[in-house]
């Protein structure tokens, strides 16, 4: 392996957090903040800046431009490394300004950039020193919050897809490879919107800017403050869930869960198809049969989590829900089913109330189901994707079918194009694996922490999915700072193995993987 | 599809029945229990009898010996015909003689015959018109227990499997669909012992028969009575779980137990491997990799079970562990942990003591990671079995290897022998339609029992995979009597969807399956 080459792209990286550091403490900072964290936030800055320029100017001359498109290794090394490295240089502002310790700083910055949003912040959080964080997210600096929402935007293109833009201009040609290791979905060929891999991955950078800026704006004119719509549009469009309010959305009103819910289910759609909608001007491309299952799974969760809230024994009624009239109480159902059908559907994990408190474990079981597929290939969210669900789904027929009639071929088609028999072994592995990860890690978790069996498994699953919130000890009532430092390293290693579909963390455990 | 000739292989299954019920009326029933008792048990015998006759003479001209070598659907109809109608008749002596409700006497039946070895049989239980059953268990005739075990032990090796040895017999050669419907596991070219698919069937039965006198004799000596020996015995050796007592295996001495766990892992293994080491007595028979990996699994569970329960907080000591020395301690705990990886390993589902009372969380995750591939390709076990778990990590392992190498050729072998792609895309597509009926059927219990999600996941766990216990109200301190009629009615059709290896079920809802 070339390591010139993976150090050389990594170092742009390492440049680009830097700069965004400074950039947050110069605005963010400078505005809301003591002239003392302003500062120390930006000198913090310049770890990352100084690391990133040093080894960019070291391995500039000594790289091989070629090197990375002969051997998929490099792409699957480099954003493998990427993640790691960006979870620890990100995590430095959380020690310098904050005092959080190492491992806790280090689970908040994995948590944000793969747009997880599972934070270990609360009023019984211990700081460097043994303090205690009293006053919990709250009483952060706002320099500290914005750059929590700013991990989750970076991550939710993939940190190396702000990379992908810049190397062209460098004469590297080893984008598809890094493409290949972090964009998630089933590839197949329709998926590339342009010939230039570069032009393509301008475009969805522009589409996400544009999504997110309207958002803000949605939120702003909903009555949040222009800081916490900025924070917010920032882990929406990422489906990141970061906020800057312990309560999450459940501080805010009906308008803001209303469009929360809307925008969280945009960014777990495709966002090609939103590029072939702008291009095209036909509302056919929302034909796409993933896009049309996402929605429908949508529809049926929330229509049955609703009915379930609605018909509920009088002797637990939803807090709020005693005195209101017909029509209002259904719009209370009905807005705090879809929100957290959109939420977990989408992998964000914003909350208004907490599920555990529901008492409906029918519900809990659709929203873990929901953890599952989440949204579609080509989206922000993490999960398995539900192009993976529908090509399951559909082999599974068909073998069903082949036990009967033993002569009948497969044809298994993804709108309408057929699939190779390849990509549907490898949906299939990659499934098991997903399966594997998730009660190992479960394993893993009840003997560090001996916590009960609904809690390891929701954890586990939320991990390696990105949503955020589990269940029991997970839930949205509580944080993720009553873990030991094994569990809080596992977790976060968790999310980095599910944010990059498995495979590209995977391989580095394969001993063929270091051979020359 | 040739209706007679189906119904003409169910009349033999029927009058196979109608015989077995016979005998144990004149044999237990005579014996130990009141004439009027004996009497109706004899006289319920007559009815699946007089069915089975009936329709024997009826389609013996019609029937063509040809029709099912044609068709496959003919073996997956005749199969599934035969469990579900099996279950309906073999639940007779429950309502004559101690009128339980149908869906009960169903429930009891199907568990029995799948070998699962879930009761509704307590002291809570409801009988029909309204009374209750006092003295749980041990108060029903002996007759009806002792139809308990045999149930167990007719499905151990399969109902249809005594079927199959009578047929050629009868000059009908359909023997082979029906086999493929029927018997579990991997089927590679190897599995049969002789050319002729009848003298295997025969020889399985002999060691089935023989392997329970040995079972039985062991009990007795180790100080049960004949009667409880032989009733263990059937339900060891069938890995069917039914016990005479309420206390299970609890109520006898560790020797009992010892040998319990031993009968109980014989059971879980290939028997042709015992038949190829009677044929050619060398001992590279158990050089089989499946039979290695499940001795592997069974040893580790048990060594971290153990030690888990060693090593356990002195507030929660396990129950007369309190003044023992401490290699009685290890011994105890040893026993309880090998004894549990057994009952769930080998899906028998006895029990010495509740492991939900261990307040050990990691123990029961193992037991329920064990729950899925229990025991091997050929054995009287239920579950996916360790063959199709051995080919889905290498066929994984294989696939991470592919990403970084994607020029590899997959080679995929079990015991040396190379699997075509095709079974891997059926073990992969067997595992996740397990895990697709095991969480559907999970969400239908959550919506109709309003249970806890624990008490969900296992019971749907432990019904699919034939175990018995569950965790959660169906653990082993309590029965499945508390659960509504729909529930047991799904929870019994899940155990004969499991004991068929799900195909033999599904293809019923293909809608091709029905057409001509």
């Amino acid at each position: 392996m070339n390591f010139s080459a993976i150090t050389y792209v990594l170092s742009l990286l390492w440049m680009l957090l830097g700069l965004c550091m400074l950039l947050v403490a110069a605005t963010v900072g400078w505005y809301f903040d003591t002239p003392a964290q302003a500062w120390t936030m930006g000198l913090t800055a310049l770890v990352p800046l100084a690391i990133g320029i040093t080894v960019f100017l070291f391995f500039r001359r000594k790289q091989d431009s070629t090197a990375m498109n002969d051997d998929r290794r490099m792409g699957y090394a480099t954003v493998a490394l990427a993640w790691l490295s960006a979870s620890v240089l990100g995590s430095l502002p959380f020690i310098t300004v904050s005092q959080f310790t190492v491992v806790d700083a280090i689970f908040e910055t994995a948590s944000g950039l793969t747009t997880t949003g599972a934070s270990i912040i609360d009023d019984t959080q211990k700081l460097m020193g043994g303090k205690i964080l009293e006053g919990g997210l709250e009483s952060l600096p706002k320099c500290i919050l914005f750059w929590r929402s700013t991990l989750n935007w970076l991550g939710g293109v993939g940190i190396v897809y702000f990379v992908l833009l810049v190397l062209p201009l460098l004469h590297l040609s080893q984008g598809k490879q890094l493409y290949n290791a972090e964009v998630p979905g089933i590839k197949t060929s329709g998926d590339q919107l342009t010939p230039r891999l570069n032009s393509s991955v301008f475009y969805i950078l522009m589409l996400y800017i544009a999504i997110t800026t309207m958002a803000g704006l949605v939120y702003w004119i909903c009555g949040m403050s222009p800081f916490d719509a900025i924070n917010h549009a920032f882990t929406t469009i990422s489906t990141g869930g970061f906020s800057t309010r312990a309560g999450s959305l459940g501080d805010f009103g009906p308008a803001v869960q209303w469009s929360a819910t809307f925008f969280m289910l945009v960014s777990a759609c495709n966002f090609s198809l939103y590029l072939r909608f702008i291009i095209t001007r036909r509302f056919s491309c929302f034909r796409d049969e993933e896009f049309r299952f996402f929605c429908a799974m949508v529809l049926a969760a929330t229509a049955i989590i609703t009915s379930l809230l609605l018909i509920k024994d009088p002797p637990y009624p939803l807090p709020g829900m005693e005195n209101l009239s017909y029509l209002r109480k259904f719009e209370l159902c009905l807005r705090k089913a879809a929100f957290h059908v959109a939420t977990v559907g989408s992998t964000t994990g914003f909350t208004t109330s907490d599920y555990e408190t529901w008492g409906l474990p029918t519900a809990l079981i659709i929203l873990g189901v929901m953890m599952l597929p989440c949204g579609c290939g080509g989206s922000t969210a993490g999960g398995m994707k539900c192009s993976r669900l529908i090509v399951l789904a559909k082999q599974l027929v068909y073998e069903i079918k082949h036990c009967i009639f033993p002569r009948s071929l497969p044809d298994i088609r993804l709108n309408g194009e057929r699939l190779d028999s390849d990509i549907i072994a490898k949906t299939f592995a990659f499934t098991a694996l997903y399966m594997c990860i998730f009660i190992i890690v479960a394993v893993l978790l009840t003997i560090v922490e001996q916590c009960d069996l609904k809690t390891a498994l929701g954890t586990s699953l939320s991990a390696i999915s990105n949503v955020g919130p589990g269940f029991g000890h997970t839930c949205p009532a509580y944080t993720f700072s009553w873990m030991k430092d094994f569990s809080k390293c596992l977790t976060a290693f968790t999310m980095i193995t599910g944010r990059l579909e498995l495979y590209t963390i995977l391989t580095l455990f394969i001993p063929s993987f270091w051979r020359r």
